[in-house]
């Protein structure tokens, strides 16, 4: 019994996805918002903007620039959109219309407007049930995807035989997949780590070193640590079953996993990404106007240390360094001084 | 009250230790193996060899090519010479030549041939206690230090007072200081991370990408960690108290700390590291043998992948990938069949 893909988005991290999707053979309805770039894909096989180099079997691509076509035509939805344009994109969609369908997240972020998870947005808007939503989260430059150099990607759902099932069309010889259960943690680890890589942007642009780099990317592991547990906890009391141990259930997460710990190295010790290039501006003394405008883009954790620092609200983990860096980026605290503070938690 | 303080040793981290003292305004008691060293840095100040750019005062120093002139003058002495060299440099010292003394252990390494802690060989040979014997490891570029860039060390003793106290020697504006009293297991991890950084030299060489290195590492960081929780129980059983909880003691210990997971990252991010140069070549086909007279050294992860492995057999802990990095060494298994493995266990 195949399951019909249909993928949301076109950028990276999209196009890798359709290209794990399509090494297996599987067919796949993508949803690509600029009509160009779906003529592009149709006459000469590749995406013209993203992962250039990968090109496509486009017998088995179904392409469309209207969502409710890939929606109306798929048992799965993969959303590989930018947190940020993901409601605009579901906007005109019927309550009803994702009914009976799987999601699968590749968002790594929060819903910025609404503050809400993919998961938490489709309930409210969809009263869709988190036993169909699943998430696929990890460390996962999509250049290396495309180079197929070995990567590996978490699935985590409800429910693990579905899946393990889902995971088993994104198995390649170039991707293992790892399955848990804990969706909410690795939405959370995916959001946090761009704080955190945002962080290490700062204290290089502050003119730290290596030796403090380490330091505090090992102090955000635990951080991150810490604050998964909570959510962790939280969901146990919300979601274990009569008769289950909720900490041997919680237990089974563990934050050194590629899925968590992975995915901070990745994403804090990549030079190039985003978030460090931006967190280097703020640390040199850019104001986060400036660096928006000089950079033209906004990086994740710049949204992400709001949302954290107002879910955390909430959660109540000991969070120093996320709530430096979203007084340093929000409430204009200068760099320097916020980064001393820092200093003295570090263990 | 202050501690006459003998620095053994004159490489790198030997030097950055005397300047953190000196800095301190201690006067410090100096072995330096070669005489001609000794007289340049009195002359000029500097030691030639290492960390040149850092000048002394001398009028705070007294330099000595005789271990036994400054193990008799110190009332602490900080042992930071290679683990290769410790014991033939403690060899012509009577067996109670270091009675009432301290020792700050700086060796980030097994002695090889005895396959000894430092501790462990101090009690062997001199009757050494443990409550006198205190470690300082962290991650810390002793070129960093040069540069006074912020650095964190640990220092680990059984008497956290006392320990606090010999801390309090080193900490400077440039270094903070934290204590624990894992002295058993922030040895481990210092000779641990050696083979992982050697490791992940190996998963370069062998063309694995950024997103593999960082699951890797995050599994690396898993498998220290329950290595030292087995070292830690054990320790506990050994020396916990009437009426201590040992499950409170062991839980003192944070693996995603600077120690710990820090000093892990520092080196296996480390591009310029021996154990990842030796583990490219590796990586690439050459043989062990080739790989030390190209690089006419040998880097610390080889011995200590040995030394790890038979420890392990009375640990027990779980150690697929420390093993097959021992495999790959030793007994000739092929880079990549090894990685293939280790591929198989991450998560």
């Amino acid at each position: 019994m195949d399951i019909r893909f249909g993928v949301i988005g076109s950028g990276s991290w999209a196009t890798a996805l359709t290209k794990i999707l399509t090494d297996n053979r599987q067919p796949v309805g993508w949803y690509i918002r600029k009509e160009a770039s779906i003529r592009h894909i149709q006459a000469r096989h590749h995406n013209p903007h993203y992962l250039p180099s990968v090109y496509f079997d486009t017998n088995l691509l179904t392409l469309s620039d209207k969502p409710a076509d890939i929606v109306d035509a798929s048992d799965c939805l993969v959303m590989a959109v930018p947190s940020a344009y993901t409601a605009a994109t579901l906007e005109g969609l019927d309550r009803k219309a994702l009914r009976g369908k799987k999601i699968l997240s590749a968002i790594k972020g929060i819903l910025p407007e609404q503050n809400l998870l993919l998961n938490e947005y489709l309930a409210r808007e969809f009263d869709f049930p988190l036993a169909d939503y699943y998430t696929v989260m990890g460390p996962c430059h999509a250049e290396e995807v495309a180079a197929e150099k070995l990567s590996y990607l978490t699935f985590s759902g409800e429910n693990e035989t579905s899946t393990q099932q889902l995971a088993s069309y994104f198995t390649t010889d170039y991707l293992n997949t790892i399955i848990n259960q804990d969706v909410y943690g690795v939405q959370y680890a995916a959001i946090l780590k761009n704080i955190y890589a945002l962080g290490a942007g700062i204290a290089h642009g502050l003119e730290y070193g290596d030796n403090f780099l380490s330091v505090l990317i090992a102090n955000c592991a635990d951080e991150m640590a810490g604050f998964l547990r909570k959510v962790g906890i939280r969901n146990i009391a919300v979601g274990v079953h009569e008769g289950e141990d909720p900490v041997s259930h919680r237990r089974r997460a563990n934050y050194a996993a590629s899925v968590y710990l992975g995915d901070l190295l990745v994403t804090c010790y990549s030079l190039y990404s985003r978030n460090r290039t931006f967190g280097n501006m703020i640390g040199k003394g850019y104001s986060v106007k400036t660096a928006q405008l000089e950079l033209n883009m906004v990086a994740e954790g710049y949204n992400a240390s709001k949302c954290i620092y107002l879910i955390n609200k909430d959660i109540k983990a000991e969070m120093p360094i996320a709530g430096m860096i979203y007084h340093i980026l929000w409430e204009n605290v200068k760099a320097g001084s916020g980064f001393k503070q820092i200093e003295s938690y570090l263990v």
